[in-house]
């Protein structure tokens, strides 16, 4: 016996999250199973958007830096994502993109291990965590050391200052065992960087509980703080006096608005603050971290689970022998909020879907990858959306000739 | 015969850039002397943003990047800047914030002058310019050389790799010869990075007449791009191919969308780029920018230097007798779109003056700071800002103690 729809529709009507798809405007018709690249639109971020423009910029002007505590952003969205990643408020800041926190981190760790000049990271992990570490390795005299995934452990020996691995990879959803992991680098003497750009807001992280030392992730994804929002950086509380980063701005500075020539870190995280922060992206980001107010963490990861387990059965059911092959892992404990397919046209079967209103992405060479956001995605989504898939594969019609241009993003 | 209102009506009656005032929301009353800090709200820039918000990204969410250009907003704001700094278009681009450009073109600098380990800069720079400096130096091995104003070209010899200097003092306004200082650079064979953020938008900049090798500036003071806008870099077109930077994030990359692991720098100011672009951020920047077409930069440079004169000629004729010296150069050949004037009791003075609806700024110990924007500053405005400071000073309002209490963010 299959699944069918009405079988989606219960599952809805069950949902605890059920109520929190209003909190986002949501395009009638539109299957949006890439909440993992761009979060939705919350709804409250237009209007309160439109009041830091309008009101705050346009009638205070400069006095917003006090009058509204602009100056406090980072802090303020530090705190609200803190929650969802475990670890303490005063733990995590708002700054910047994943990219140069990434380096700032890493810089970090380097300097707080002298005399190991290695980090490790994973071959196919997200390019710009292996390009970031590049740019820093080549500058820094270090050396990174990027291996298959299966070998990261065993990489791990006296000279690795550092572990930089992607909790959730971005391509195959695979999970790592942060516990594990984590504990496996501080036996070797090194320190962990954990990047959370696709488990913050979709699943259960424990940052506290493993001992993690220093974590980035993304604004803009399951946070849903809007294109390019700004980042995020966590560094574990034991590290706070210790720990420094080379792109030392004003605003981590102790007393930024004394202006002495000479450099004081801030306290904790302040001092991972570079530049000036950026409040209009702020405003979205805290409006976006709304939407997660009352959500408990256990409850988003079941349906994030649960989610994608009725996409892979429902892909089983209706897909076979048309050349997919699962590209992720089945048991949902092991797989982020995403499930992803290969298929060898995969590109063009992803752009056919999108015509069809069935919005997931492309990642080369041949992945289609479908990622479950679920504070707004119903079950009857995603059972819609392999509907679509399957219709996609029997008719060919990613066989046409417009499906076949790649776009200047993918 | 003294100055008188009259004069000032006539000066603005005749002030060619008159009617680019309409171009923003000036509220009713303000004069506001502190577009320096934080330029003012462009008309169109909520209209634009809230359709970036609720129509592009609410509607088109992940197509965005595609369908509404987002992926090039760096370059289309790089260009229109490059044409207030005399620039090529494709010499400029706009990412994160003045203190990580520092970094990144610093770093770049240190990497083509090898064998050179001395950065210069000055003693009393802008504090971020120092911080990120320092951190820097630190990381890289290196030094910063920091000397007082008059000895910066003295300082310049054979270990030196790079000189940073801000081509507009922040605090006294105070210009540096920008061609005479790089080709003295450039004699002891240093490269030069300017950081134009009191310069751009004000003042006529002309970076390839001066064959300056890199410069830095900032989004949101005179270009009018909202509070933490995204600041911009330049490099000259013939160290295009020979600079890299360290900070090589993945909007960098040659091809970043082909995720593949390695490192590979894109064309141009294209590898400046680190991370995803904050596309909120970028919106108002653009929209900002847009407040300078059909400006021509000697008209915006000639309104600048007499609205500087008539405070200083108005401040003479009005407030003697009351402490305040002079704190700027005289000359406004000599002197950025600011006058900044000292004062024991500044920062009190400062917080009377914007009680009144004249808002200037404090700077540190004791600076009075007013910045003229000659896009929607009127003769008008600095008159009666003039009136307000000499009645503030003989009543001795500022002695009241509302006054004395320091803000957060001064």
């Amino acid at each position: 016996m299959t699944t069918s729809r009405d079988d989606a529709e219960a599952l809805d009507r069950d949902d605890p999250l059920r109520s929190f798809r209003d909190r986002f405007e949501i395009p009638d018709g539109l299957i949006y199973l890439d909440g993992n690249s761009l979060g939705a639109l919350p709804r409250k971020t237009p209007e309160r958007v439109a009041e830091v423009v309008r009101e705050e910029w346009g009638k205070d002007l400069i006095a917003g830096w006090n009058t509204h505590d602009w100056i406090s952003a980072p802090q303020r969205a530090g705190a609200k994502i803190a929650r969802l990643i475990g670890a303490k408020s005063h733990e995590v800041i708002g700054a910047d993109s994943v990219s140069v926190n990434i380096f700032k981190l890493a810089a970090a760790a380097l300097k707080m291990r002298p005399g190991r000049r290695v980090i490790v990271s994973e071959k196919g992990n997200f390019p710009t965590d292996l390009y970031m570490l590049q740019g820093l390795a080549e500058f820094a005299g270090a050396e990174l050391r990027a291996v298959e995934r299966g070998e990261v452990v065993q990489a791990l020996d006296e000279d690795v200052a550092l572990l930089l691995l992607t909790h959730a990879h971005y391509k195959t959803g695979e999970l790592y065992d942060m516990d594990g992991v984590t504990e496996a680098a501080h036996a070797s003497g090194a320190l962990t960087l954990w990047d959370l750009s696709h488990s913050t807001g979709a699943l259960e992280v424990d940052l506290n509980g493993a001992r993690a030392d220093f974590a980035v992730g993304c604004g803009y994804k399951y946070l849903n703080g809007g294109p390019g929002a700004p980042a995020f950086l966590y560094a574990a509380e034991r590290h706070h006096n210790e720990f420094s980063q080379p792109l030392s701005g004003w605003m981590g500075h102790k007393r930024p608005f004394e202006f002495i020539d000479d450099y004081e870190p801030g306290a904790g995280m302040d001092r991972a603050l570079a530049g000036t922060p950026p409040i209009l992206a702020f405003t979205a980001l805290e409006a976006g971290l709304e939407t997660f107010d009352g959500v408990e963490m256990h409850q988003l990861r079941t349906k994030s689970r649960q989610l994608g387990d009725l996409f892979l059965t429902r892909v089983k059911e209706r897909c076979a022998g048309h050349g997919l092959k699962l590209a992720c892992p089945e048991d949902s404990n092991a797989r982020g909020s995403q499930v992803s397919l290969a298929h060898e046209d995969g590109y063009a079967v992803v752009q056919a879907l999108i015509e069809r209103g069935v919005v997931g992405d492309f990642r080369s060479p041949d992945i289609l990858r479908f990622g479950f956001a679920p504070l707004y995605l119903r079950y009857v989504d995603v059972y819609d959306a392999v509907e679509h898939l399957a219709e996609v594969l029997e008719t060919g019609d990613w066989r046409e000739e417009r499906f076949q241009t790649r776009a200047a993003v993918t």
